[in-house]
């Protein structure tokens, strides 16, 4: 680690990088390369010496390139935006600059600091209760992924019903959400041990726009009881994965509550345009909520990794995910006076993760962030307005934040034809490189998303998504 | 993200962190703020309003380092190194600067193809057996942290076992490690449900410098079959956490296999020693395992976040970790042809961690990395004859990599009093700010832990180290 080699080197990246941006409209945006491509490209062994830079950012551009689906592209419109920002990337060049690792408060004070600070903050652009906030038992951390935020709050959850029915009533609890919630809930409970026939998989369809009943939830928890089983997780989404439905968070923290169930609110990709008034209402009710979570690295130009949650209760966390081996004791843990975020997490190393979060505050400031996510709702707007203007086309479920969901319509009624026509269509358009989109399937049909909020989406990009798309559509129409 | 922007101030950071590492020195090693310092020095909500890149690294400068412990600094030698390097810090940049989501092979094939091929490498730099290689069945994946990779580990082998004898023999898994165990086995066992009381921690002491002895393992396991549990799960170290002991992997291997159990190998600390020829010795016994796990972010120059796990059998962790949503599906993982990583670890998002690996290995080549690593214990052999010469101090355990465990001797046979006198030299040492070393405990001695690894560690910084802890220990000792 020799400074002045870092510094030429970094100056030599920091340009590839800022070139590998100047064209990213150059690459196909989906990767087209074939599985298996780059056994033949590289050696079998690593080199016994040094090579230069030179050498490997050759390879980069001739070898790792064809092999990327440039997320960062303007035309990027699978799955949900994962953001990159200048901001977001100096944050994560300065947290590799300093290499510190931050599991406990001695082990890098700052980490710690900064990040129960960071964190209060964005908890006050959200206008969450107080409870959520660092001054009492709350407080927010930040988690690699929304899979580890919903596994750590479901441990703590079931730890703390555990503790007071005894460990081997782990076979009777029951968690509850509806069936758009994302596949990282069932993961966690496969994790955690919860079995497979206790998760209650509630149904939602389009008379609600896949949104979860309240009274599925009240019956399937009444049943439960009375057969002798314990409620006690119910996960309630913000922007589900598959079309950004929005769960009433009131009416089923309510049930939650009066059954002294954990409320978890999942609000990965949504929970980032609630700092805007005018969408603050989709997390009305979070009040009823144990723990809430948000991706910043979703919508929030945080780069990859950052997923944001807020507890009411830390204690429920740490009497979870507690370990005090002697070789971490030291005076200010001991002492009670501080935070150890490793009691709050799986792992227990951790970057120094709020420094990007922290320099994408500062450096756009909240105004401009509202500005930024409300532009990417209008560009939205704008496309599925395209879309429902087209009649070889349907808008399915109506489109609340940057999500527009769609579908070539059937012809002759005939939905499995339609079905494997949408299908080809994605396959259309993605393999010309030109755009990337992604699927879905609701109520067994398939969906085509167009989720927009890559940073670099302007107007035109959307207008020519939306051409090829129609292009590709009329040829398989007409063929 | 604006390309020109990006290049502008990318250049200003590479020289604001090429400038830290040109006075590193000049830090205390170890933070000496107080608990909540930086809650007084930064404002209480988010600005409105953009700031200046100028205004943010000030607040570094002023705000940020003070709360800053200097893992990278040439003095610190506390818990064990968090290595960084120009070709770590590269990747980390390249990896933040294309800001993809590896989650599936689709998402960007570079991404899992180039982790398979580094870890493929790696694993031959190890001489680990065929079976760990990615052509079979095995295959390695790069996790967080050694507590993510011995949690995937766990759980598959749970799920293994809860396949063929029913999900409700959960509390009767037993699982084997010994105490000298990291803490992250024990919370996993939390994590997964393992009855805490199942459990088995086998004593080691100072006859075996602390290794686990094979016929306390094969005695547990015996009792434990009798009394109708089922063994599943034996942890073997190679360089444990509080001395670095080296547990006898062939003859603990043999029983777990003789007993039909998951053997997992945890060499999160010395496994990279394993490269020198004269070190692959200590994981002599590896072809038993099942898995087996090394921190290339600990002591192989490669920025943290960087753990690699390799196993045997891919099938036991993907039955127990896939997801298979219709959002994520795809021809490829369809058809089979490829990893998706996803299924391989706890998360679902991933970052392309594989890109910094690749860039040390190639940077610096396998010889240069060996040499790296036998300065480092060469360091640590200068340090281990200070401490034998001078008759105040006694080396605890014999030093076998580049961490020296050491104490000032009783007086009087008193073991309470020289507690208290260890703990006062750490205490007199890390607020000197000279150098941080940390603490452990063995058979009820505090013990003071000199990690050798930093990469800018010299013998200067070793020497100038000694004489810090001696004098505070002459004045400890006759005041």
């Amino acid at each position: 680690m020799d400074s002045e080699q870092l510094r030429e080197y970094g100056h030599r990246m920091v340009d590839f990088i800022a070139d590998y941006y100047k064209t990213i409209e150059t690459f196909p945006v989906l990767s087209q390369v074939q599985p298996g491509y780059l056994h033949n490209l590289l050696p079998d062994s690593a080199p016994d010496h040094p090579e230069t830079l030179e050498q490997v950012l050759d390879d980069v551009k001739t070898k790792i390139f064809p092999g990327v689906t440039h997320w960062q592209s303007p035309s990027f419109f699978a799955y949900y935006p994962s953001n990159s920002s200048v901001a977001g990337f100096l944050g994560e060049m300065l947290s590799a600059g300093l290499g510190i690792v931050g599991f406990s408060w001695i082990s890098s004070p700052a980490a710690t600091e900064l990040e129960m600070i960071v964190l209060d903050w964005f908890a006050k652009l959200l206008n969450l209760p107080d409870q959520f906030l660092s001054k009492g038992n709350g407080g927010g951390v930040i988690q690699g992924t929304a899979s580890e935020a919903i596994l750590v709050v479901l441990i703590a959850a079931r730890d703390n019903v555990l503790r007071s029915v005894g460990k081997k009533a782990l076979e009777k609890l029951v968690v509850y959400f509806s069936d758009q919630t994302h596949s990282a809930l069932q993961k966690a409970c496969q994790i955690t041990g919860i079995h497979p026939e206790n998760c209650r998989v509630l149904k939602t369809d389009s008379s609600t726009n896949y949104a979860l009943l309240p009274e599925l939830l009240e019956e399937a928890v009444s049943k439960d009881l009375e057969a002798g089983l314990i409620p006690f997780f119910v996960c309630a989404n913000v922007g589900t994965t598959s079309s950004a439905a929005v769960d009433p968070l009131a009416a089923l923290g309510k049930i939650a509550k009066s059954n002294e169930m954990w409320f978890h609110v999942d609000a990965a990709y949504a929970g980032s345009a609630c700092i805007c008034p005018e969408y603050r209402q989709y997390i009305d009710g979070v009040e009823t909520a144990d723990s809430f979570n948000l991706n910043a690295h979703k919508w929030f130009l945080t780069n990859f990794d950052c997923s944001l949650l807020w507890v009411k209760d830390q204690d429920s966390l740490t009497q979870a995910l507690s370990t005090n081996p002697e070789f971490l004791r030291n005076k200010a843990s001991q002492a009670n006076l501080v935070v150890d975020y490793k009691d709050w997490q799986v792992p227990l190393g951790r970057r120094f993760r709020s420094l990007k979060l922290w320099m994408v505050l500062r450096l756009y400031g909240a105004e401009t962030l509202k500005s930024y996510i409300r532009n990417h709702i209008k560009l939205a707007k704008d496309f599925e307005q395209l879309v429902s203007q087209d009649p070889n086309f349907e808008v399915i479920t109506p489109r609340i934040f940057s999500l527009v969901c769609f579908r070539i319509v059937p012809t002759d009624n005939d939905e499995n034809k339609c079905n494997n026509r949408n299908r080809e269509l994605l396959e259309a358009v993605n393999s010309s490189g030109k755009l990337f989109i992604s699927h879905t399937a609701l109520s067994g049909k398939i969906i085509l998303r167009c989720a927009i909020g890559a940073p670099l989406t302007e107007e035109k990009h959307v207008k020519e998504a939306w051409k090829v798309i129609q292009e590709a559509a009329s040829y398989l129409i007409h063929k």
